[in-house]
């Protein structure tokens, strides 16, 4: 079965200083006959994956990844014991696996759309290079694998994106602000391909899981 | 294996009318220390899915349909022996199946970025009206399922679009401008999961499809 973990563009909560969403008709049924939608995005907007592009000079862009990478062998691990801003640490991470991507689920995905969500867990950059060393790309539910950057910022984290640059700068790909993971079997195959667009940083999604079985394959991890 | 049906958004050839594809800087490297992009495109621009309401004032939305909709059991319709604003009609349907989306393969892919690209076959209104009696679904590998309005318009051909209407109008669900449709086997699983809008009357995919086997499954049609 399939479900969606994407959170809808129209209420996107944009990172500091990214483009804002804007949907708006172009043609309409009572003037034209027909509907069609204007939309403006950042390539970065609501669920989306980031391109070693995004943050390393020399990384790659999305559409030189093989379209196969985007089916991935996902992996849940679950951080929900942390609170905001806390650091996720190499003693959090799983033994590796034969998975390609791990998916982290801080639960902080219930925040979308107030100002808790800025305040979300990161990766340390030894977690991410953990996970880079693996051969892991990486997915969260919250809007960075590194802390946004805010006025009630902690003393004890990093600066800048030092989880992006290992993950991005070892051509790893990062799949933020997915949703919905509640109950999903640990693993899955999560389907996230990006529109293409040659030579671009990031692009939104619809990021999609399919795992076997009805609803009673469902896990309850609460 | 998966193969990519997609064109890039940055080439795109668009329907009449419909707003371009603007694909810009909005941070960079140089300035910024790292790389997004800003994106202006229309909901029906390049490789995309149609909603019913597109064409049906009280048609539904794309956010309407259960996300497993867009992984669709596809069949391969051979349509290349069509010309220029030839139709394609009922007698060139096959036996009716348990697949959910009709795939007509035009060969018209190849005009992409052309004139030539806007003169594609199209289905007949009785066609359409088969397919959606059916429940299938509609996807081509050109501009529209109707005639594109044009200077060198036949005097046979249809005005309006009706083939939209059928489909649209019972509720199915079109997919326009696929390509790379080549030695695909005839049967496979078309993944074409628009991005999340909630009430919106199209959105580009990236269309991906999946079939059993490695290069020894594809097989020449030509």
């Amino acid at each position: 079965m399939y479900r969606d973990l994407s959170h809808p563009l129209e209420t996107t909560t944009v990172y500091p200083g990214d483009p804002s969403v804007e949907i708006a008709p172009h043609a309409t049924h009572e003037v034209d006959g027909y509907r069609v939608s204007h939309l403006e995005l950042g390539s970065h907007s609501g669920t989306h994956v980031d391109a070693p592009c995004h943050t390393e000079p020399d990384g790659r862009s999305l559409d030189s990844f093989p379209i196969e990478t985007f089916a991935f062998d996902a992996l849940l691990v679950d951080c929900r014991g942390k609170g905001a801003r806390d650091a996720v640490e190499c003693d959090d991470l799983p033994e590796p696996t034969e998975d390609d991507l791990l998916v982290f689920r801080t639960g902080w995905d219930t925040r979308w759309g107030t100002d808790a969500y800025f305040d979300h867990p990161y990766l340390t950059s030894d977690a991410a290079a953990w996970c880079a060393d693996r051969g892991y790309h990486v997915a969260i539910d919250a809007l960075s694998v590194d802390p946004t950057p805010a006025e009630n910022a902690r003393d004890d984290e990093p600066e800048g994106v030092p989880a992006h640059h290992e993950l991005l700068g070892d051509d790893r790909l990062i799949v933020e602000n997915l949703t919905d993971l509640d109950g999903l079997p640990e693993r899955f195959t999560l389907y996230a391909f990006p529109f293409s667009v040659g030579g671009v940083d990031g692009a939104p999604v619809r990021a999609v899981a399919e795992f076997q079985g009805g609803e009673d394959a469902l896990v309850s991890i609460d």
